[in-house]
């Protein structure tokens, strides 16, 4: 088979989860595919455009299965669309796939950033990623939890603002909380923090408040917690980081 | 004035350059307004489409006029969009107008976020993001190198996968030299890395090579840079770092 016929697989993110979230490249992705595959929730979400679509739906924690669903339909020549949300390379399904793809030479990957809850979220509370950031993950299904908690002081000696991904879920209640506590070993409790529920999806909410209260915040699944660095600031309801600029006499972060 | 009543000033990403990169949502908000600002060079990126509306542009470096700007046509009633590269608020202009924004309470300010850097670079290479990140601008325009180094070092005691935004310019060719120095005390030449020119432009260029290599590479200032955390690999010519799915009885990251 030529390089110009090899069979295509789109990895697309869609975003938070609006259409109007979505990049055009990626629209223009799932319209080119012949079959749509992903998580249940995020099929959902792309609402009536793509339901003609031939589309699978797997669901949580079958993500191996998914991967290989997708190199099986587009083996029989069909052009495949993997939707992840967010960015389809941050926390999503793309290095995975490249890891399979290793057995399916003859089938080409082709990843569609979109919007990830990093970008998303801090629009909704302000700006708080004017400055340096990491994202960690608080999910240890597949990350010992001292690898998260080496991290999380290593962001804390960074002076990195962070971005808390997958803060809770139904077996992990109490993670948001242990975290602070990690947290609070080198931060100030006066520290500014925000947290978004649902962005792009209905029933947004956002809060600010400081690393002392949010210990104590119960967060659901669908939330992106935002924690400041030194230079961050609660300004009129909205999280912000200096970026430096405007600090004639003061010190300069 | 009523709340309904105030001024809007939409602060818009619009991506790494093409339209298609662009989210409905940004594209809504260049429509929605009388008139656009920005650095020159990204009002040139918008192309022909939204040439009818008033735009200025202001060079690079000042960004605090920039930002005036908007705010003193917003008070002539004018709705007024702010175009950033990549994501408003990730190095953007975002934190600077919620500051200078303290002086004009009569003006609303709505942050449109779109596809920074980090994503539209890593789609371009793979899927390095795979796990847990961090970006470091290496700009000491406004932050100290003694930060820069701190935030680098704290960055390898985590074992984040590290994005450099501003890795070069005119003035500091050598930046990124010194950075993979300051990584070299904690990390082996073998690193896997990569890098992306013009991300979404004409004349994008990727390239993989190892820690070592990287160190002699000349890069430009339109460029993003990756280094792999100690999971991330070279998968045909691709840069994956794996997110700890598939390594049954090996160690996961």
């Amino acid at each position: 088979m030529g390089v110009g016929m090899k069979n295509r697989i789109y990895i697309v993110g869609i975003g938070p989860g609006r259409e109007e979230m979505m990049t055009g490249e990626a629209l223009h992705a799932l319209e080119e595919a012949d079959m749509i595959v992903g998580y249940t929730t995020y099929l959902r979400l792309l609402g009536e455009r793509f339901r003609a679509k031939e589309q699978i739906s797997t669901p949580m924690r079958r993500e191996e299965e998914r991967c290989r669903i997708c190199f099986e339909e587009a083996e029989k020549g069909k052009t495949v669309a993997l939707v992840c949300s967010g960015d389809a390379g941050i926390y999503g399904m793309a290095s995975l796939m490249f890891e399979i793809g290793r057995a399916y030479p003859q089938t080409e990957l082709f990843v569609v950033a979109g919007v990830t809850a990093a970008s998303s979220g801090a629009a909704v509370l302000g700006a708080p990623l004017g400055h340096d950031f990491c994202a960690v993950s608080l999910s240890d299904l597949l990350t010992p939890w001292e690898t998260i908690e080496r991290r999380l002081l290593a962001a804390v000696e960074g002076d990195f603002v962070i971005v808390l991904y997958n803060p809770s879920s139904h077996k992990r209640k109490d993670y948001l909380k242990k975290a602070c506590g990690i947290l609070l070993r080198g931060m100030e409790e006066s520290r500014a923090c925000g947290y978004v529920e649902n962005i792009g999806r209905e029933g947004t909410r956002a809060e600010v408040c400081t690393l002392g209260e949010l210990q104590d915040r119960e967060v659901n699944m669908f939330t992106t917690v935002f924690i400041g660095n030194a230079a961050s600031e609660i300004i009129d309801g909205r999280l912000v980081t200096k970026r430096g600029y405007r600090h004639g006499g003061e010190t300069v972060i």
